[in-house]
């Protein structure tokens, strides 16, 4: 085992994007392995978690939490693994917002002695950046090896090489996007909309009383649609009737018992029973609009301008039966990079598991995260579209359309 | 112009498919143009309206109603259009379960002077099929010249060759599918839990009281974005702010305002609330249920199986744009016709509309579905997949690939 270090640093007087500030900001994190300076760089690493997970990224820390709550990404991180804690100082920290111990909604406000609430300053994912940048500080990292992240995280990923561009040599944005398309921007806002129209809500102000957990189940019902594809979820689940009884019971009228109880009801039911004892509602609000509010481009002329400064190497992972984060889109921040001479390989992974894929696919995703962590982009088992596609207008990567439609 | 019958007919006892009775069955309905004998045929043409209809397919009847409610197909049935008023007798019927004037969980239970609510009993696509079948004999038609439905009301219209296959000579299912696949029906089964968990719809009765708006509003608002496709909701909406207020007001938090409200989610609040006024959330409950319910196989083999004893002929028509009935399923029918011996073209039309596009694009189905009617399979706008295909892998139809993900 290598060395883990889990605490909370208060980092002191923290102002948001937004222009309001909170007099001390607490940043809860893990550090895996030892950090050693390396020339002008270091081994360290840093891990940016989706849209609701926390800083335990590969260890059992916290308590009484399950899904990505804890060790979410245990096959990738850790020793011997892809990103090897006996290698790199490996650092996740949980971003301000969300509810695993650094500032937000739910955590004290200091002048008030009770939660923040909805009285929390809005977030964005410069905000979880700069944060970051803070908390390395704090730790004494300067630069760092790489920063990796999926989907959110990807962004997160993607704003370390705006903002910090010298600071980071290699970037790895998985399962991520320059923004999101309406789409997914439509069933977050609808998602939203089921929190805050659950009576129980209370604008937000429900602390020590009942939590509005109806509309965060639901919320996370609509989510967990979008992380799954049309072929993973026709082949898990089909239309078969569940052989039990509903887990987490919605109300319901006489007239359902007629019709049967579906598989795919009873795993949605599951995982949103076992998602509302986990996360907090405000903080779906606040972490769901960091992530439909980011946009690599923003402030510059374009995606290729936004990454123009960024003179470190970039791997791009997409999954082709993600529609959440398309292929497409990766490709797109491909050309971008092309366009900004950043080094970049995207490499495309062929699978059924939808958006899912980056977490329940390390035997794919892997092997190429290890090999440019170690070598760059002359990393063995790195793949790039540009290299497949060869010219052609039908690519190697376009796998996304069988995938999400055949069968 | 032809003429116009509009009214409800009491068709006496009714018992559904679970089992359960009630005493009087009414159906209301709207019938165009004039009633004539052929042969052993006649010149009826039976329209299914979807999930949310109403029998108003061609005119304006039902006041105070909007969106699917009124003239919901007036592009395609009327005097010299594709379903021509002057040359067929069209009837369309509101289906058991719904809130346009049939009996339905919004309608009065006799023995109670009450509205049922959810002691109206469960129903089924098979149960709409056989109240239509009751309606047609009242109106004294027997043998249609053709059924011809979208969506939901394309379930119903394989229902009725599977029930009366001696019936109908001609069947038109239009965006439809032998079943829904694992992905609408999580999607539909949020939906309803958003109406359920509503504390306004108070397990059903909440007649004469406050209705679960926000219920209502989000299972709508989840039931839009599967009738967009990526590709629609991208150009239509984008990532733009809207220049105006939000026109449905969900509760939000102050952090809120910080962000933009976008147009999607103008779009998506505006269509909610010209939603609420017009239907009934348990309407909604029993019309999605019946559709999620339906299972052309059940009680037989397989689809082909099912299919068997119909004689006429069929034409399929998809859209390569949708994703809540693809163009995958409408070929998989096909086949199952093809197996059964019925005569079928499944006629793909290309389109980003997704499935809103068998409302909105009637420029293009009007021309094959008027040929059809006239012609049956000789129609000379009438293509099909099997002679496009030409024993070729890499099949014509399927440019729903490119249409969901391009761009």
């Amino acid at each position: 085992m290598t060395s883990v270090e889990s605490g909370t640093r208060s980092l002191g007087e923290f102002t948001f994007e937004c222009g309001e500030s909170i007099g001390d900001l607490e940043v809860a994190y893990e550090a895996y392995g030892d950090f050693e300076p390396q020339g002008e760089g270091s081994n360290a690493v840093l891990v940016c978690h989706a849209l609701t997970g926390s800083q335990n990224v590969a260890s059992e820390g916290v308590p009484g939490t399950s899904g990505q709550a804890r060790a979410w990404w245990n096959d990738i991180v850790g020793p011997g693994k892809a990103i090897d804690t006996t290698k790199y100082y490996v650092v996740c920290a949980n971003v301000p917002g969300s509810c695993y111990g650094s500032s937000g909604p739910p955590a004290e406000n200091p002048k008030t002695g009770e939660p923040w609430g909805t009285d929390f300053p809005p977030v964005t994912v410069g905000d979880w950046t700069r944060a970051q940048r803070r908390l390395l500080d704090e730790l004494g990292v300067g630069r760092l090896h790489a920063v990796v992240g999926g989907s959110a995280g990807g962004m997160n990923v993607l704003d370390w090489a705006v903002q910090y561009p010298d600071d980071v040599a290699r970037i790895v944005p998985v399962a991520a996007a320059a923004r999101l398309d309406a789409q997914c921007l439509a069933l977050d806002a609808i998602a939203r909309r089921a929190i805050t129209s659950d009576d129980d809500w209370q604008g937000g102000d429900y602390y020590g009383a009942a939590k509005p957990t109806d509309g965060l189940a639901l919320a996370r019902q609509v989510g967990h649609v979008m992380y799954l594809s049309k072929t993973s979820m026709g082949e898990r689940f089909g239309r078969r009737a569940a052989g039990r009884d509903a887990v987490r019971s919605f109300p319901a009228d006489r007239a359902a018992g007629y019709f049967p109880y579906r598989e795919v009801e009873s795993y949605l039911d599951y995982q949103a029973e076992k998602f509302v004892d986990r996360f907090d509602p405000n903080s779906y609000l606040y972490l769901t609009r960091a992530m439909d509010d980011y946009d690599l481009s923003e402030g510059y002329e374009g995606d290729a301008d936004a990454l123009a400064a960024y003179e470190g190497e970039a791997l791009l992972m997409s999954f082709t039966g993600d529609w959440h984060f398309t292929v497409a889109q990766s490709e797109s921040l491909a050309e971008a990079c092309r366009e900004a001479s950043v080094p970049v390989a995207h490499h495309v992974v062929g699978s059924d598991h939808g958006h899912d894929a980056f977490l329940v696919e390390p035997e794919k995703v892997g092997p190429p995260l290890r090999d440019f962590l170690a070598d760059g982009l002359a990393g063995r088992a790195v793949h790039d579209t540009a290299e497949e596609a060869d010219g052609d207008e039908e690519t190697e990567f376009a796998p996304v359309h069988n995938s999400l439609f055949g069968g």
